[in-house]
């Protein structure tokens, strides 16, 4: 065995916290095997199942009801799972048999599976792995045991447990680093672009990664351009322009994903313009509003509603969701604190629980403004201090 | 608009390059459409039907085999498809709508969609998309004209476009430095850790990001230990020892996959022992074998028989494929370089094509070696000058 670097033993104790979450999961929903069936590290589930997203071989990794696990894979990866689960299958020509020979054992009566319609979040297996799987399954007369793992896997994915929040947390506390960053360099000539590459210089420096696609993360704006997914401009910055920076960072494999605001004054200017201050004093107060009605038991339309009336009352609109999860990714699915729409379908109609972890981001216009909460038993506790006036440079 | 950078632009002309290949396919097949049904990046086909893998909302893409092309995105997406599609639809509420009309209007007969289940490199549909999908389809009565897109998909992903082959040639370029800058400062007393760590930073320094789990790449292993995937140990490397490094990088969305082997010479040492030395130039023979026997028409196992037996008759074995396919991805799937066995399947029955990249690594025992290559009209060529001699520190 080589010996056991940190990050090891930290990625072993918080899978043994999953795979307990798991087992009582599957107890509460009479499920009696969670199967995750995946090559090449192909489901996003992967993260809470084993803790690395590199799982080269077909592989069928299973939780029962009893708490204990067993994993298929290749000989070559018998390895990566071999801490993690109790009973390992390696396997050298096929993944058939053995998972064939382990079912037909355990007798599963309900084996569910890791596919969802509407949350991108649970729906890992691809449609090819399924139809493989079912082609398995059927020849042992066990495909009609097949079901959405969907009620395990959510909770799953959204309810953290205390590892979890505390990656979480170093994620933002790095991400205020790099805000704090900004500010020290920020002034009129530079352009979105400067900042752009200067953050992502900056994140290599502290180690980390971009949360979502590093050609827009960080999203940077001035106050002259409408939100949207746009890549940064060369124009330069001019006193008088508003600043907002959209960045999140994935540390030791959790997200954060924050927003700020800046002002760059103008001669003689100590603060912003009445307007811009307005605009951004509503999304501040809105934000708290939120998080004053973010507890568990009350549903995701709740809290959207709570800060969107608020906006709207103050004259102003936005047409996105208040928030949404983070977790092993920016946005990561699940209880949505949005609208009851069409555009959002029913994913705010949830309750929130204790443990979940979401941005709240009631943004328009010229305003980024983003903070993230983790609900706690009563309410629920900023992940680090949210920004409460503009930043003025 | 933005101003267009220069990646952004050789972006455009990229993906420009495989709508054209993918019209070509379209109609070599009898297949009217071709939609990837996707969101938040879900399809590991994005890359060729769009460039990047960051489209968050639940987008439907297509090309027909006319030529033209549809992009059915959220309106906070437009702006990512709107260069690389004839005609956008920007919904604010739902995708369903405008899919259906889209298909009325249109007519195809045969709509291929990204599933497939032996191979990863095509199966980008999630089983939840699927169902989701065919709902919609069964709606306007076309739910049972969908078919697996992988006779398009597979060429799609394995036949190097020039624009493509450039970008794979400069990936294995920054990784031939890097290995460059191992030789520069292996000595005796370093762990295999430190030079993992060493390579982490440099490859920041060269902005680039690993070809796999960056916690096993680059694979880092002295010769006292057996193959397989684990991470670096901190047991200094001695004099006597032999060193095998495997890494890749991805360089501008396009990755390369190498190995290396150095050698520690005790004092007094000029060169490695016999049976080390023996080991070593049987893999790089292998290769070449290998190599002269890849060329268009062969079949994979054709390639893989050639390297393996030679392999063999020196006494030596090894219970991998011979080589894979290298893309976007390390491991591209596609056509394999293997045997035809339980393990691999049916996978290396195919024959190989011209734009085809291959890693060439018959390797066992304590040889790093691995090479990566690009099928022309005859042939074959490196994309790097291969490795022919140990390196000796």
């Amino acid at each position: 065995m080589p010996e056991l670097t940190e990050a090891e033993s930290l990625r072993q104790s918080l899978i043994a916290e999953k795979h307990a979450q798991a087992t009582r999961l599957l107890q509460d929903q009479g499920v009696d095997c969670w199967l995750t069936f995946q090559r090449e590290g192909s489901d996003v589930l992967l993260p809470y199942v084993l803790g690395v997203d590199e799982l080269v071989s077909q592989s069928a990794l299973m939780i029962f009801a009893d708490g204990s696990s067993v994993a298929i894979v290749m000989d070559y990866d018998a390895t990566v799972v071999e801490s993690l689960f109790d009973e390992v299958h390696a396997y050298r020509s096929s993944w058939r048999e053995p998972l064939q020979t382990v079912l037909r054992e355990r007798n599963p009566a309900r084996i569910a599976i890791n596919y969802d319609m509407y949350d991108d979040g649970i729906d890992g297996l691809t449609h090819g792995q399924y139809l493989l799987l079912h082609q398995a399954l059927a020849e042992i007369g066990f495909a009609d045991r097949l079901e959405s793992a969907s009620p395990i896997t959510s909770l799953v994915r959204q309810i953290k447990t205390p590892a979890e929040v505390e990656r979480m947390r170093r994620a933002c506390e790095i991400t205020v680093h790099l805000f704090d960053d900004v500010t020290g360099i920020l002034k009129p000539g530079m352009t979105e672009f400067d900042i752009y590459e200067y953050l992502h210089d900056q994140m290599k420096a502290y180690n980390v990664r971009a949360s979502w696609d590093p050609a827009y993360c960080p999203g940077v704006m001035s106050s002259k351009r409408e939100s949207g997914h746009t890549p940064p401009t060369r124009t330069p910055l001019e006193p008088g322009d508003g600043l907002r920076v959209d960045l999140g960072v994935i540390a030791e494999g959790y997200a954060s994903d924050l927003m700020r605001t800046w002002y760059l004054a103008k001669p003689g200017e100590t603060q912003p313009p009445a307007e811009f201050q307005r605009a951004f004093d509503t999304v501040r107060d809105a934000i708290q509003i939120a998080a004053d009605t973010l507890r568990p038991g009350v549903s995701g339309t709740e809290v959207d509603s709570a800060a969107r009336t608020y906006i709207e009352r103050a004259g102003f609109e936005y047409f996105h969701a208040t928030g949404h999860q983070v977790g092993t990714r920016a946005h990561d699915g699940g209880l949505l604190l949005g609208p009851d729409n069409v555009r959002y379908g029913q994913r705010s109609r949830g309750t929130v629980q204790e443990g979940m972890t979401f941005t709240l981001e009631p943004v328009f216009g010229p305003i980024g403004l983003e903070e993230n909460v983790v609900v706690n038993a009563e309410g629920c506790t900023y992940l680090v201090p949210p920004q409460r006036e503009i930043w003025v440079v």
